[in-house]
Order: structure tokens, then sequence, then C-alpha cells
């Protein structure tokens, strides 16, 4: 299910915080309600991020194109946008091409044809970048393959097919997976809630776990690979993406499990030399004290609870991209493919 | 706060359930209520659970005493509680601790007042037990501790002062202790709503993570030890405990932090070469599925919920003992101090 659908004048988002039991959809037509969608995970998955972004530029061309200061505005209003959350690059990557677009034309308010017609181009080439991973990433798919994955990596999450869901169900056209194993991924659920209702919806087999299970499994000799998506890579092959990423890859680690991360060249951040230059966004301590609004620790309980962390380069077995799976060296891989 | 409180004709437990929103006493006359609270966590803790069970053996011996076929009925009450929960062999322990005084005393309705007294001891050494494993613990605590835990192995989990938060509490009240992380452990959140409470009523730092942020800690070196419980450990040292603990294990011997179980000799199963004879008792598919009645995942997700792991004793610093810490080897080790 495409969770972002550009309507002309306005933009519909999937409320990915209500699946799997409601499929709501909002419409919106102010620039500043996409920067709260992104904020509260309305709109989540960070290639999806970087293309409700590029639309929300749309919006704001829409709004200034018949007001003074038009080029001061779009700029304000991508500033805006970028500060909505620190970690997923794609956001400003997008935002970074819909700026170099209005200059190109002028930073005039009859720019914003152009400026409609290359978001459309970036969702388009995002949804064949989709497409080209899954096809890279099912040939690393063992037959009968156990996959855990962590997160959601899916159709929503990336406004395509899915980047690491997408190896996962390209795959399991191939015939080759007998068994998904779905980390419910804590603190929101992203697992159980979205990958969950994704998986079975295409009829792939899954098993949903705790996040704590995994290693146990993996001990179990029941995983055979892990396949998970990506927030941010920089230039040596660290890479940011969901809480719990890095406790799953030093099990994979220890149990000689093959670990691999999925993402678009979009996510990659070559200006970062390593993992230490990703800011990691730490959320509201309620999301870890509260459940739907049930309280599920003492009030004032201290909580750490950041949305990503960062794993080394030297725990990824491989990076599938839309051109091809990228191996260790890294860093020189990774420049002579994207640099 | 002692969970379990024998009133000499009825047995008072704290709904451990309800905790930290809801301070709850049930009082039960009927040992079978006892099996149903066992069952559904109303009392957990591999050591309480074996308490609560010894007096349960003694409501069985009111009932039973004013009526025919005292010793049959008792066998049969034995055997309902043994079949409780399958993983703690506290609760085998203590049963069998039980029997062993209704037999001495003849199995007949007379011996009713000796029953009770032994479960009065029971209960009593279980604290002392408690007491001693804090004392040796809290010598393997360095200065200025940041220490994990998992679960909860408190006060309410053990009946006395705890064994795992006992030692961490014994060590912060000898000012070694600057910061206890607490994993909110799921699927069942004992961490969230009994470990940190409990810490808090103690006056110890507590911080609440989500389980799968263990490892980020660790990697950013702000995990001195890791500090659990217990609910059976095999000849060899290898042990069960909630799910969840493995990957702990996995983790801290990958970031070189020491790792310690804590449990009293009551809790070592000499009787099971090695961890593969533990049975692991796995649960309702809907404690994952679900979260306080709300549904988060889709209806019919098939679940893997197990509710123990098993941590091989390689991946084991130290088990911390009431007769002292047992380091490797620990079959020949744990049969010197126990066999």
């Amino acid at each position: 299910m495409e969770p972002i659908r550009w309507q002309e004048t306005s933009l519909s988002l999937l409320d990915q915080r209500k699946l799997p039991l409601q499929v709501i959809w909002n419409d919106y037509t102010d620039y500043r309600d996409i920067i709260s969608a992104i904020r509260t995970l309305e709109v989540r998955g960070a290639p999806s991020i970087g293309v409700a972004a590029a639309y929300a530029f749309c919006l704001a061309g829409l709004e200034f194109q018949n007001k003074p200061n038009f080029a001061a505005n779009m700029k304000k209003a991508k500033e805006e946008l970028a500060a909505s959350r620190p970690t997923a690059v794609n956001l400003f990557w997008a935002l970074d091409r819909m700026e170099r677009c209005l200059d190109k034309n002028g930073a005039e308010p009859s720019c914003v044809p152009a400026l409609i017609q290359e978001a459309k181009e970036l969702d388009r080439e995002n949804l064949e970048m989709n497409r080209a991973m899954s096809r890279y990433g099912a040939e690393t798919v063992p037959m009968k393959a156990h996959i855990l994955t962590h997160c959601n990596a899916g159709p929503i999450a990336t406004g395509g097919i899915g980047t690491a869901l997408g190896v996962i169900i390209e795959a399991f056209e191939q015939g080759k997976v007998e068994m998904v194993y779905v980390d419910e991924t804590r603190p929101l659920l992203q697992g159980s809630r979205l990958t969950a209702w994704e998986l079975q919806q295409h009829g792939v087999p899954a098993t949903l776990i705790c996040d704590n299970m995994a290693a146990t499994l993996m001990n179990q000799g029941k995983i055979d690979q892990v396949l998970l998506g990506c927030d941010r890579m920089a230039a040596n092959g660290d890479f940011a993406n969901k809480i719990g990423t890095y406790s799953v890859a030093v099990n994979a680690h220890y149990h000689g499990v093959p670990f691999y991360t999925v993402l678009p060249s979009s996510t990659i951040d070559l200006t970062i030399a390593d993992g230490s230059g990703i800011v990691v966004e730490q959320r509201d301590p309620q999301e870890v004290r509260t459940m739907y609004g049930v309280q599920t620790a003492p009030t004032d309980i201290p909580v750490y609870n950041p949305a990503f962390d960062v794993t080394p380069h030297k725990l990824l077995t491989g990076a599938i991209t839309e051109k091809g799976v990228v191996y260790n060296p890294y860093k020189e891989n990774l420049a002579k493919l994207f640099g």
C-alpha cells in the first residue's frame, strides 16, 4: 500500500500510527502539517520521509506562489521541513534536490509546476530503486530461508515496495522464503503493527516475536539471514537504523548469521566519515513509560529512549542498494558506486 | 515489600500484575487459587513461587485434615501445585521438601502444624539466603557502578530482599552504585512495572530502557556489570532465566561486560546435566499481540512466546549464591558447594 499520494493540490498520507487496526488517510494542504506528520510518525521510514518532504515543499510552493517574498519563504519552508527529524538523511537529500530545482528555475512563483514535476520524478525514481534493490537483494537469500527483520522497511516505510521487505517479498515470490520472524520493535511496535501486517497482506509466512527473543532463535539455528532497513549510512559503511538494530547485529555476528541492510543511495551520506557523525534523535520518555495511553512504569522514572542506534560496518555482511550489493571494504566500494 | 504473607489459616499475595499502579493484596484459603495465582503471574519469581507453593501445601493440609484419605489428597495437591509452571525449579524443590515433612510425620491429619512450621522455616531460610547472596554479590560490584538488570529479581520476586536486586540494593547502600539501567522486559514488562518501582522505593537511581537498547549502552561503555536472576541452573552452570537474558549475555560477552546471575541453592538442579534438559514454558500469544487489552498486532499473526531462555555457562562470569560466588568450572564448583 502506497503511504503517500500526491493529489495535485494536496498530499494524502496513510496514518501509520493507526495501523493495523485502522486504515486512515489524511489530506493535507499546509506543509506545516507534513512537518507535524513526520515528527509524530504519521509518516515514517527514511525513504517515505524523503518523498513526503519533497511533496511538502510543493505544498509550500502552492501556498507562497501568490504571496510576496516567494524565494525567501521557500528557503524558510525548507529549513522548517529539514528540522522535523534529525537522523534519516533522505529528508535532507530530498529537500536539497528540491531546492536545486527551485534555484535552477529562478526561485520564482512560476517554478511551482517544475517543483511538482521534480517531486513526482523523485517519487518515481524511489519506486524504481526499491525494485532494483529487491532484485539484487533476493539473490542473497538462500533457499528455504528463515529470515529475521527488525522495525519496518516495507512499502509504507519506503513509498515503494519496501527496502528490506521488498527483498523479502521478492525472494518469497521466487519461492525462497519459508518463514519471516518479525521483531515487534519497541517502543513503538513498528514490527507488530506494520511489518506483520504488510507481510500478511503479501501472503508471506510471518511469526511475531519480542525483540529479546531473536538471539534465542539464532542460538537454535532458526535464523538464516537478517534483512533490515537503514536511516543513514556513513562513508565507511557504519549505519543508523531503528534502535535494537545494533543488538541484532552483535547477535548475528556471534551466531554467524549473515546480516544485511537494504537501502537506496539517497540514504547514503558520504559527507560523514563514520557513524560517530550521525545525529541520533532522542524521543519522548512517555513512549516507553506508557502504551496506548496506559501507564506501564512509575510516572517519574527516568528513561533513555534513542530512536536509532549506530551499527559499525564490521558487523555488516553486505549493503543492498539499487546499484548492487556492496561488501567490505565499504569505504572504497561505496565511493566507487556513489562517489 | 514482602509479596507473600502467611496468615495462619489463609495466604495473602501481593498482586504483581497490578503493580505499580495499584498495590492490591488478595487473601486465599484454597490451594487451587494459589495454582491459578502462580499460573497467571499474580505471584512470580522463582523463589517466591517456591515459598507460595509451600504455603499452598499448608492450605491443602488445612482443607483435607478433616476429610477422609488425607495422604492421598495431599499427594494429589502436590502434583497439582507442581504442574502450575514448568521452568522454575524452586517450585519442585519446595514441594519435595514439604512432601518429605509430610511423610516424616506419618502423612496424617495431625501433621498440619508441622507442615506450617516447615513452610515458615523455608520462608525464613529463603530470606536469610537472600541476605547472604546480597553480601557476597556486593563484593563483585565495582565503585561508581553502572549496572544493567533484566526482568525482576527483587523483593517481590523472591519473598526476601531480592536476589539480583538484593545485591544491587546492598551495593547501593555501600555507596557503590551510580546508576541501574532497567530492561523493561517484554512481553510482560516486569522491569518497567516491578524493578523500576522497587528500585525507586529503595532510593536507587534507575533509568528505564527497552530491552533492545541495552547493547547500545554497552557499546557506549555505560554498563560496568550485568546482574540478573535465575529460574533454574543445571549442574554445569547453564541456566534458564526470563526471555531476553541470553541476548544480554551475548552482548555482555561481546562488549567484555561482567555478567552475573544471582540465585539461592534452591534454584540449582543438579539432576539436570546441562541446559538442554530445562523445560521452557511457552506462553499465550496474546501476551505479545496485545498490551493491557489493547491489540498491537494483527489478530491472527503467529507468535513465538517462550517465557524463558537458556544461557550457556560459558557466557557467565559468576553465579552468586548464599554460599559464595561460584566461578568456572561450574560443574566441579557447583558440585563441591551443593552436591
